[in-house]
């Protein structure tokens, strides 16, 4: 009862929010209340505007205003390789790099038992069409090195190899500026593997 | 151009928001743009109404969805104390110790010359024109014990005390399950100030 009802329902809408607890959300409450008319429009026009324009690609199914996307219509960009990743964050985490000039195909998740996420939960069939046409050459999996990311990147091998296609994995190793002594034992066995001769 | 326009609208929307920086902004915005229509839906109209229904309660200018707010229409509060504080968030810190029975006047502020914030923009007009009222018989000073709290409770206690009002401002010292040794000098001077017979 310390809160009216409107207020507490707005306080729990934030709670939901990624990253925001119990303190945070009360704050952001607040500053909603404490906002003017105009300024709260503005808030809810963002939004709306937000997810109105914004929707998925009709090849890479990364996240866009245009369909397809400025990447998939770029003609400049190397046609044959396709980087499979698990969220639209990650393509702009590697677009960041400026080092890739290839096409991305996003699975929007990552195959998890854990969370029922099953393979045709994700954007597969869309990659698998996708790798029916003779260009693409390469498919390089770039999904995390997490136990969900290596399952989902050896489903995707499996089920693309018999196709002909070339498929490669991100290397997974010590991070760049990282710190031997720092490394778990695992990351430390994965760069031991995957050593190369200079 | 990492971000298409609405999206780097909507992330910046959630940059001005208190508490959030440029990480969680992009969270937040990819979570709004992961939701489901209805979803997105239900998030725009949770914060319309809020902000709709809560507005401020013409006596004690709390935030509250009725007029008169549920404290200032409980008669069995003591009609006699007002306890003045900066914010709603304080009065709802207040009545969570449920040791405070009176009514509440809320601020919405602080006197700061530095931030431009002069008396006249905060609702000490209200509080003026409360003490009009025979009723009151006690003011309680609970600004913040900041620099800008002390300046508006020495403010309010010279414009108070001339209409015969008592006048009291709620005590400093050491925090309960505080420890001497790491109090600051301030506090503890404070402390020592206020100190009373057993």
């Amino acid at each position: 009862m310390l809160y009216s009802n409107s207020l507490s329902k707005l306080i729990d809408m934030f709670k939901k929010m990624p990253g925001i607890g119990h303190k945070s959300a009360i704050r952001l409450a607040f500053n909603i209340i404490s906002m003017s008319n105009e300024e709260v429009n503005e808030v809810l026009d963002t939004i709306k505007n937000a997810k109105e324009k914004i929707s998925y690609c009709s090849i890479c199914q990364n996240l866009t205003e245009n369909d397809p996307c400025d990447i998939c219509a770029n003609e400049k960009r190397d046609q044959s390789t396709i980087c499979v990743m698990e969220s639209p964050k990650d393509v702009i985490a590697l677009e960041k790099t400026r080092e890739y000039f290839g096409l991305y195909h996003v699975l929007h998740g990552s195959i998890s038992p854990m969370d029922d996420v099953t393979p045709d939960m994700l954007k597969i069939k869309e990659l698998i069409l996708r790798l029916k046409d003779d260009k693409i050459k390469e498919v390089i999996l770039a999904t995390n090195p997490s136990i969900e990311g290596e399952a989902t990147a050896m489903y995707l091998a499996r089920l693309i190899k018999p196709m002909g296609i070339k498929v490669s994995r991100i290397a997974l190793g010590i991070p760049v500026g990282g710190d031997l002594e720092y490394a778990d034992d695992v990351t430390i066995t994965k760069a031991m593997e995957l050593r190369h001769e200079l």
